[in-house]
């Protein structure tokens, strides 16, 4: 991490100045005193940036929230679990927007100053009533205190929550980036969704915020794989309301490189959290593809390592078996020659010249016995790379995803 | 079935005249007495048509095999299970060439008239003295009553040998067609490649030959999905000798469509023995796209949903879990619109206007039990379809890729 930036202990959401959240049992979730509601508010309107699913068949929650995000500044965003309003026809649509306007009406804002999320089973209509009342009670609850009991309320199949804030110096101002994310894998069946909420105080123009977010998602919940499938509800939202009085950032604003580092790390960090945390996950590994001919040929390889069925239970198995690797590469589409590709295992050469390296298999065994290691690809073809951060599959996985 | 066409009881390689096959223990599997070498010999010269790998990463033999394949008439093809021979640089080379070499010598012919194939172990080199005496055997016991022990050769963790013959009359003339094929997932660590060998005595043009098989593949082997990964050492070869003796097939020869339909036949049926006895599998699922505005589409969605970890789940778990289908079909980038998007499991209702059916969950829940269904996905946007061949994926499968 940059030197400039300073860990907050317990931080997450509501770090950053302005920001209230709060976390509540709705009932909507079968487990009676589960958290299932959860607000996050801006106290001043915020500039908002988000990006979303880039499945067509969106759930209605993610249709509303891209047009609320079109306009201007933003008060903040309603969410429930337990529910992903996913194929869910035109009422799944008047439900979202009566959420917004309700939620709206609680922190007397228009509702178009508030999105709205949703995750869990697709194709169940809301339970409004409940919604209802989860919406109320939340609004009563909102606090500054609150940002770990909205990061628990987020939560569906995750094992921890994931929260993360960091603090940095911009123009002597005290600028802060706080966030929560639940977990990408598809758990439990019809459950969904990978969602991240990032808070900062920093006064950033709306055009610098989106490029500085498209930038900070391409670097890292784009560069995870826990299953290959994206689903109807994946969302990121980043909240940015000035309070810090920092000059306002814009590209030419000669700290904007240091901000934009700010929120790479702090997506990265909770990008990391949900691959560790993925269904079933024993081990984390870093798939890194160098000397790759193209850029576009440095992400194909990479990420066809990363999501092959074939590898993942290699990793599971702790088998350095580099000839699913290999496989996985050439599949791709990416420009390969054989002969050239050299495969290390946290450093240790396990593929030269496109065979066998001499390493003892004992040695790459160790490595791949770890919980968390890294795979180098170099195909000696160029100078680009790119790098995955990928999990193992595991029976785990399969019996979370079998079990209804 | 074509009612113009006979199954052979019993049939397989050496169905149709003029073939013989051998299958023999050379101590390449750890096995002492497990069978892992094959010859399949034709009396007299045949035409060959052959598909390979997409992979960019081809074992040596497939190398071979295709530079022999592009010459005039062969003889046979040479066989190893255990060793894919794959990854292993200028020495794999040398060693198929050998196989080759050695396998003409034994039967009398020209090296580049006789083909090599390989599966097993990945990136060791092939234990030369031991694939010696396997050849050398294999052309002693090259007999036509011995195509079911070609079929057990060539077996690595396939659980049933995988055979099938057909026969129909062309030009008054009795026409077979026989074949033989090994599993399509990569078992264990390292194991690869699906292997099919089809032998027919029909005489058919060698440009007919061709585009008869790559018309085959595509509505076979083209259409069933393990796990998504394809291999090194994927390989589909097709022998004609001509000995029963009908006027040449071309494509205006009028049975060459009755011809082009066995092909298929026997094609589809080894295609579907493979995903029965994939690794762990325990149902089978036809999936068709219709109503897809391109082919382009309805191929592109049928994959997607065939490919899909978390479909696959939810059929091992017996889960009518629809939302992960729309899932599917939403990010494989087929044109759809969500609203007009109806699923049916064995022809009954579960998804209409891309929302929940009426259907009682209990009655889905009842196909999804089955250990073969049909899942049929209209988009209603035109009139193209495409299907699929699928398995689930289960905890069986990732132990056994896991376990080295």
């Amino acid at each position: 991490m940059n030197p400039a930036f300073k860990t907050i202990r317990d931080g997450g959401v509501t770090s950053a100045q302005g920001f209230l959240a709060a976390g509540v049992g709705a009932g909507i979730k079968s487990g009676k005193h589960e958290k299932d509601m959860a607000m996050l508010v801006s106290t001043v309107p915020a500039q908002v940036a988000a990006t979303f699913t880039t499945n067509p068949i969106k759930a209605a929650p993610v249709k509303l929230s891209m047009k609320h995000t079109r306009n201007g500044a933003v008060r903040g965003v309603i969410i429930n679990s337990g529910n992903a309003n996913a194929c869910t026809g035109v009422v799944g649509i008047q439900n979202a927007c009566e959420m917004s306007e309700q939620a709206a009406k609680e922190i007397d804002c228009k509702p178009n100053e508030m999105l709205v999320c949703s995750t869990g089973r697709i194709g169940v209509p809301l339970p409004m009533p409940k919604i209802r009342r989860g919406i109320k009670k939340s609004a009563r609850q909102l606090m500054a205190q609150n940002g770990s009991e909205a990061a628990k309320a987020i939560m569906t199949t995750d094992t921890i929550r994931k929260e993360v804030a960091i603090r940095m110096k911009i123009d002597g101002c005290m600028v802060t980036i706080g966030g929560m994310a639940k977990g990408a894998g598809m758990i439990h069946p019809n459950m969904a969704t990978m969602l991240c909420f990032i808070t900062t105080d920093a006064r950033i123009a709306k055009r610098a915020l989106r490029s500085c977010v498209s930038e900070a998602v391409e670097h890292s919940f784009n560069r995870i794989s826990v299953d290959g499938d994206t689903s109807t509800n994946d969302t990121v939202m980043v909240f940015a309301n000035g309070l810090a009085g920092n000059n306002e950032l814009k590209s030419y604003h000669p700290q904007y490189q240091l901000f934009q580092q700010g929120i790479n790390t702090v997506m990265r960090k909770l990008a990391r959290m949900i691959v560790q945390d993925g269904e079933g996950t024993s081990r984390v590994i870093d798939v890194t593809v160098e000397g790759a001919a193209r850029h576009a040929d440095a992400k194909a390889a990479a990420v066809a390592v990363a999501r092959s069925s074939l590898v993942k239970c290699a990793f599971y198995g702790a088998d350095p078996n580099w000839g699913r690797i290999m496989s996985a590469v050439g599949q791709s589409g990416a420009k390969v020659r054989e002969e050239l590709v050299e495969i290390h295992y946290d450093g240790v050469l396990a593929v030269a010249n496109g065979t066998a390296s001499k390493t003892p298999k004992a040695r790459l065994r160790k490595v791949a016995r770890k919980s968390k290691f890294t795979i180098t690809i170099n195909l000696h073809l160029g100078k680009s790379s790119y790098s995955m951060l990928t999990s193992d599959l595991t029976e785990e996985y399969v019996r979370f995803n079998a079990d209804e």
